[in-house]
């Protein structure tokens, strides 16, 4: 346990926000990664769930929350379209959604992040009316939960209180360039 | 100087890119913050000036760099619309955009953040064919460069590699909920 936890004092009039990033452009984990950088600047108590990107990744922003001691837990195993690996992206959901469910009622964070959380909803990995449901029931007044990723199902945006959609203008993969370490991974 | 500098080996194969973030929605300067802790846990010397925000902000980002021992400059006085400010913001922009040129040309760093870049070049307060050609003849190919903010000139984003609209789909100062802490500032 690091001091932040210790010396950050709860407000217990703060309204805590769900804010949904989603949308077919960039910049949706980023502007998640860019709250959670305001966040541990205000000395927040923050969690990290990643439900998609393999767990292998070092990623920038998993070498930065590792510097930064910010909490970040892998359920994902990379994207899988193949339906061989269908149940094993199942599993490995509902462990990510079990350990959310513990640290979203555990009332020990205040900020949680679900990053690419709407794929499993989209996909029916989990039904969206019970988590919805079960946020709606158990989500601490005063947490802001960030969710991101693309094709939010709209019971979700109906639920949040924030959602940006992000939208391609232009991308450099048009132009034949690659994707850049430490800028978009 | 930290030690990041120090171990940090220029990739001299690497493509710097031009990212604009821009639109009417929340995220752009949040997305910006993402890309910039990313580029941090990679090791990545960063340098932040801020166009437009208050001076005596103590923002959660300005909290954050603080600590991350990111350079962080503040330029702006806080967006001023009246005409008797004028003067004033156009002289700080003015000194903004000559600490912007030297950081760019000294080929120091892998990352420059120019914050609310957009506001001046809209409101004439700079050339935007100006900006645009100096960055072309003296932006080393290797920098990347983020510029975040409304009303994205179109010569700017005809020059940027990578540009993003955050579009509002639901906001919760539509719903009379007050801008948080640690969230949104």
């Amino acid at each position: 346990m690091d001091d932040r936890s210790i010396s950050h004092k709860r407000n217990s009039k703060r309204r805590g926000l769900v804010i949904v990033n989603t949308g077919e452009g960039k910049g949706k984990t980023t502007a998640a990664l860019g709250v959670l950088l305001r966040a541990w600047g205000r000395g927040f108590k923050i969690c990290v769930i990643q439900f998609m990107k393999a767990e292998t990744g070092r990623w920038g922003e998993v070498r930065a929350a590792e510097k930064l001691k910010i909490e970040w837990h892998k359920s994902g195993g990379g994207f899988t379209w193949r339906s061989d690996e269908m149940d094993e992206s199942t599993a490995r959901t509902r462990h990510g959604w079990t350990l959310a469910q513990e640290k979203i009622a555990s009332g020990g964070y205040d900020l949680i992040l679900l990053d690419e959380f709407t794929y499993p909803l989209h996909f029916d990995w989990l039904d969206t009316a019970e988590v919805v449901a079960w946020l709606k029931a158990n989500k601490p007044p005063d947490l802001h939960l960030v969710i991101t990723g693309r094709y939010a199902p709209q019971p979700l945006i109906d639920y949040a209180d924030l959602v940006t959609e992000m939208r391609k203008i232009k991308h450099p993969l048009d132009q034949g360039i690659k994707g850049q370490r430490g800028i978009e991974f």
